[in-house]
């Protein structure tokens, strides 16, 4: 396998002009979207990808994300993210981000916990049994990445229901799941544009608790901690069995003043 | 400026794995907003692009869009979006797309027409006033584009409404106006997942009649005109003025077996 390659990986990204806001910054999802493309690249090139997993009926599982970001890149800006591995344990994975200028000024970073899965039984898997355990040759332990860990998003049982929508096609992967990226937009348009002519997502976490399919209805609560802090619980109401709402994500986000 | 530019662009683009559906086939959305970069990409770089227009206050704005597509890429693939200008006169220009595999084997086709708009006024204006006429110097007449035309969507009256949805912060471009993507996304989430399991669109056109904004809610009126082929039309109803349905888009799908 390819000994040589770097702990970090680094992967140039553009800012596509459709992909970004009425304040010409590129949108959080699109952003958490080449995170993922650059921690697939990363896995692939060393061995441990998806293109080696899928053949063996294992894949990645994202478990959690956070980003945290000084500032967004601006539409038609480049940039690159930075990815490498913090530690790998039997079931989890730790991954790292930081996000960059192409004068190396630092836009922000990112962390994220990943977990192995096969792909016949969905049950967890032993992320170090894959080629003995090739990812722990990765482990990048000098670079820092100089943001908190997620923590468990605490969230009020009377927390009030402000949205259900339905998903379709577009929400879907290739798994038949919806699209971790897709939860990150739908969250973000619990806010009405008016709110993000003034503020930006600063931080924002989120934990993918169950995996909710095409045609589940998903029901947004929301909780305002602290100023411009902000709790969502995610559920989902399975398709033709609407009886029993099951968690599927939960949601922290901070905003600061553009 | 640069003159010694071909007249035909060329732009090299990635199926990127989490912008594919459960056939693992780029999502047409997705597919539209490279064909929609490399237009951005191919008139920057000659001179009457987003980059020079808009301090003059002006703007391209997308009128028709019609994509055929023999083959769609699938997740990793690599392709090429070739894209050229057919004509341009004073209100409107054609700019035609070719996709095309590494190995140069033809995906599709596209074909698009555009206007030019004073952001001020929001009124069309002369395309060949900018840089006299430049774009003129560009028209490529010897490439083909072997798919027709975008025509006229003809839909009947009484068309029943199928879907109402409400636009949020994730639908609109960095000009505040409802971006020309989500309609293709929105428009394909009409069908469920198990219609494209068996089905992906052969042909999909679209024509933009009016600009929406952030918190319309958009009306879905679909009609089946053959086998496998289905006329939509648009309309919006404006944000606390719920009063006249005003037509935005008309789309025309056909679709073939996988």
């Amino acid at each position: 396998m390819n000994q040589l390659l770097s702990k970090v990986g680094r992967y140039e990204f553009l800012a596509e002009p459709f992909h970004c806001d009425i304040t010409y910054r590129l949108f959080i999802g699109h952003l958490g979207n080449h995170m993922l493309n650059a921690a697939d690249f990363h896995s692939n090139d060393r061995g441990y990808g998806m293109s080696y997993l899928n053949p063996i009926h294992k894949t990645w599982v994202l478990s959690r994300l956070a980003i945290e970001m000084e500032e967004i890149p601006m539409a038609y800006d480049k940039f690159f993210v930075e990815t490498w591995i913090e530690d790998a344990m039997k079931y989890f994975t730790g991954r790292n981000f930081s996000i960059l200028g192409t004068d190396e000024r630092v836009y922000g970073y990112g962390r994220s916990v990943w977990a192995m899965i096969d792909t016949e039984t969905r049950q967890p898997t032993d992320i170090l049994s894959v080629r003995d355990g090739l990812i722990k040759e990765y482990i990048e332990t000098e670079k820092d990445c100089p943001i908190r860990k997620s923590s468990r998003v605490k969230i009020n049982e009377n927390t009030p229901l402000i949205r259900t929508i339905s998903t379709g096609y577009s929400d879907v992967d290739i798994n038949g799941h919806i699209n971790s990226v897709k939860y990150i937009e739908h969250i973000l348009d619990l806010w009405d544009i008016d709110w993000y002519r003034e503020y930006r997502p600063q931080r924002f976490e989120i934990a993918y608790v169950a995996e909710a399919h095409c045609g589940d209805r998903l029901c947004f609560y929301r909780e305002q901690e602290q100023q411009n802090e902000y709790n969502i619980r995610i559920t989902k109401l399975v398709q033709d069995e609407e009886k029993e709402e099951v968690e599927v994500c939960r949601s922290k986000i901070k905003f600061i003043r553009n």
